[in-house]
């Protein structure tokens, strides 16, 4: 398996999740050496959750997977970028096709203009 | 000023450098407050350089800065995405356009038949 230098951020690296049509950056997650390695192995992107410490799947709970089409890898070996199909049209626990629906402006953060895809209230359910 | 999240990654963002035109992701680099707000006064990306403990200019050696057109910031504030104009053509230190010139394939990394932008060796001279 490829080589990845996980020392620099404590084991983990960051994988800049973008749609393999559109070329949309959709998210920027963790990956540790586990979660790399079930990616490679599955075809699905997998994290390493910094809070939770533990792997996940993106969309294990609200189906929306990430289909993986290409990863790329960079200069230094501690980056990557993931080309996905992004299953259910959005990727942002919000609700929103990509987390970076907001743009800095000097008076704060203004919505770049991104509709919600989904309703977060009925996708991840609370018990 | 926009308030960021720094506390995930001991004072850090990581900032996805993406060309503002084609969408393809040049670099990744990280952030502290110091070169957030460096970035947003001066409209050319700064990092904080993890390896040499200093605030840097993207370019400042090479010439090869990169202009804000556009700074997105993920759902939980600890993210960023930076469309630039990229100056001289190329982001890499190793002379490609951006460092994300490899893929990862079973065999190992393959590159994606970019070309080199420039030589480092000329454009990086050592006195």
């Amino acid at each position: 398996m490829v080589k990845l230098y996980f020392g620099k951020l404590g084991g983990l690296v960051p994988a800049v999740i973008q749609d393999w049509r559109s070329g949309e950056v959709l998210m920027l997650g963790f990956m540790n050496q586990q979660a790399f390695k079930k990616t490679l192995e599955t075809g699905k992107v997998h994290f390493w959750s910094r809070s939770r410490k533990a792997l996940w799947m993106k969309g294990e709970t609200s189906r929306h997977v990430q289909l993986v089409k290409e990863i790329l890898v960079d200069c230094d070996r501690d980056a990557l970028v993931v080309k996905v199909a992004q299953k259910g049209g959005a990727a942002c626990h919000g609700g929103y096709r990509s987390c970076f629906y907001r743009r800095v402006a000097k008076k704060g953060l203004i919505p770049i203009g991104k509709e919600k895809v989904f309703d977060p209230e009925k996708v991840y359910k609370k018990d």
